[in-house]
């Protein structure tokens, strides 16, 4: 047995006696059902942990399109952007974010992750390296990927303006900045001060990042994301965001100046060795973001479900954490309890939401994430908070006086 | 404007001047026309240049079993792996893929790209660090992405066992060892010595990775590549294969042991921080894997296609690259005239071939890169043999009384 085969064991072994080794939920996702999903034993589970924020994945609006292009294209794409793989549906999506964005152009990459990893790459792999790169302390895994061999890194406090001020102005003036942070920060449901973080940038000539994936579809009037419900778009130079979560589909893009866009395209490598996201998807993720502009109505649903969550989890004497978006986090603080709520609440109530453990949170502050969408009726969140509550109560981590 | 955009426009003034600044043909799939395309104006165009090898990708197997996962689950996953994006399908494609590699298991990544990068950058953070890692040289660009922060890197002429076997000699014992390779080689189209690598990684226990990217589904009995038809699957450790490409589908993997991809599946940032496949295309991703096991005449086919091409240039005086595969390459030699050519094909022979230049090969080694498939006819090889003569002769590359 070679060593690495015993070292997988050995780690795999820590991670059960930890609580923290992970076995996924196998959940059938129902087109016109959602958010009622069926297990692997064929019983109804409501879901309150999908990223498809407002229920769009299903709509008819993305399965008829896909559905089309199925039929006019066929599945795979076949080639890389450049070798055969670049059809008219991609560059008509691309048009469509960079819009959306108010931006000269985007560029679509195979996911959300791979755009902040390749880009961000490509961006601090230029200029001879000569970058100095400042991140919030809480963004993501694909953001830190693509800043891992930036020459020089600073972390800055958690959405703390001050603190950013004052590691660029003692950044060395020769050196390329950049700013990177996010708006929605999904796991705690917090929003970045982006007027503000977009004005340092301006004041320290460092070029701003933002990372909208948790926002795109839901903030802003056409729902371009916080930057345009803020009004400021245009002060912040590349916007990053996905296809995946509230347009229902896949992929990810960025969206800047012209110039910067067709770099990334010319070397960004994460962009141009690997194939090209299927047309269908192009195609679904297009008619998506057209109907998504427009969907007002449903923005604001998904808004006041998630108050109205907050609200009910209030009255059973449950406190979630101090969200201001349409993410509620439930705090555990253990990894195995928290594992625990979520199965008893899988088992017991048909309900799943997922645990939410180290790496993704830091140990300590593990949670259960609840997403509600504009699917989820009255009665769904009624029945949420009062089993939240009983299992809450049944582990010890609610007084059974409570509410 | 900050420095970047400015250093942007110089790149891409320089990789005007210098002939390599891309611009991709806007090509219509029609998925049963395949492989006629259409470009912007409407005109019919024959494709050489898809990696859909096997002309699977608008096939009824993977566009019904797409259309019905469309129908029942809607277009998004909605979900990270274990934040409610697991379906049924996704862990009946791993299951297909263990089982066509003879592996204990398999994972499942966003495309093939993202399954090297993120494999082999986890594998080579493991265990501290401690590993040296041995890479041929034309591995491709996700695979040295996957290696790019090992702490020991060496790098072996490319397919030259012994000098693999001289750099493993000399290694540290102290230290662990992977050993990286294809088996096909996509921009040549030769063929790594499977059977010799496997043994040196044995003699000098090194857990041995092969990309089988552009092998799957049309070598071996039931295509799972190269390691299937010499025999020596149970010999290689880790081996990575695309969904993309012959699969005609989207997405990537690896298989190996169990407690590799165990391991893998709860340690691989790349793997856990995104969402998963669309369950459609996991759908007919396993339709298509289960069809192409059994696709003995259409492997036999395309084998026979690509022979045809070989001839076929021969006979007109074009002397392809010595590939001992399906690719056919034609050197070329320079950027410019690489893109020239490919436009007079296009424009005055409505046929499509890629020009491969710099990143994508070394400079002065620029090809046009020929992948016929099972669905092109003799009509077209004849067609585009005689094509490409005119216009190698055209631009002086091909002596006037050449055949
Ligand atoms: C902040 C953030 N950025 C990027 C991503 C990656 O997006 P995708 O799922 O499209 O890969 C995620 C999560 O998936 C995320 O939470
Ligand atoms: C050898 C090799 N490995 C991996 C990949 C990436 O696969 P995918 O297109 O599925 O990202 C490619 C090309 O695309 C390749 O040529």
């Amino acid at each position: 047995m070679h060593p690495f085969q015993q070292y997988c064991r050995d780690e795999l072994d820590r991670m059960k006696t930890e609580g923290r080794y992970r076995s996924f939920a196998a959940l059938t996702k129902s087109r016109r059902g959602f958010p009622r999903y069926t297990d692997a034993g064929g019983r109804e589970i409501t879901v309150w942990s999908s990223n498809d924020y407002l229920g769009l994945g299903g709509s008819d609006v993305l399965a008829e399109a896909a559905r089309q292009a199925i039929e006019a294209h066929g599945v795979g794409s076949g080639g890389t952007r450049n070798i055969s793989g670049n059809t008219p549906a991609h560059e008509a999506l691309e048009r469509e974010l960079a819009l959306l964005h108010g931006k000269e152009a985007a560029l679509v990459f195979t996911s959300g992750y791979v755009a902040n990893q390749a880009a961000l790459g490509t961006i601090l792999a230029s200029m001879g390296g000569n970058w100095q790169v400042f991140s919030d302390e809480k963004n993501h895994n694909s953001m830190i990927a693509g800043m891992k061999n930036a020459r020089a890194k600073s972390i800055f406090r958690h959405n703390d303006v001050a603190h950013l001020e004052e590691l660029l102005a003692a950044a060395d003036p020769a050196v390329n900045k950049l700013v990177a942070f996010e708006s929605v920060y999904s796991m705690d449901g917090d929003i970045g001060p982006l007027a503000e973080l977009a004005a340092v940038c301006r004041r320290h000539g460092a070029l701003s990042y933002l990372d909208e994936v948790h926002a795109v579809g839901m903030y802003g009037a056409t729902g371009a994301g916080v930057a345009e419900r803020d009004g400021v778009s245009d002060q912040i130079d590349i916007i990053q965001g996905t296809l995946a979560k509230a347009f229902g589909c896949h992929g990810g893009y960025v969206a800047a100046r012209a110039e910067v866009i067709d770099y990334l395209r010319s070397a960004a490598a994460g962009f141009i060795f690997t194939t090209s996201l299927p047309p269908a998807l192009a195609a679904a993720a297009l008619a998506s973001v057209r109907h998504v502009k427009g969907a007002t109505a449903l923005r604001a649903r998904h808004a006041e479900r998630a108050a109205r969550l907050k609200a009910a989890f209030r009255e059973v004497g449950v406190e979630p954490m101090p969200s201001v978006s349409h993410i509620v986090p439930v705090p555990v603080g253990d990894a195995a309890l928290c594992r625990e709520v979520s199965r008893l609440l899988l088992e017991e109530h048909g309900l799943y939401v997922t645990p939410i453990n180290y790496p993704t949170v830091p140990r300590g502050t593990e949670r259960l994430r609840f997403t509600p969408t504009p699917r989820h009726e009255d009665a769904d969140i009624e029945r949420v908070a009062q089993a939240v509550a009983h299992v809450l109560r049944q582990v010890g981590l609610l007084r059974a006086d409570a509410a």
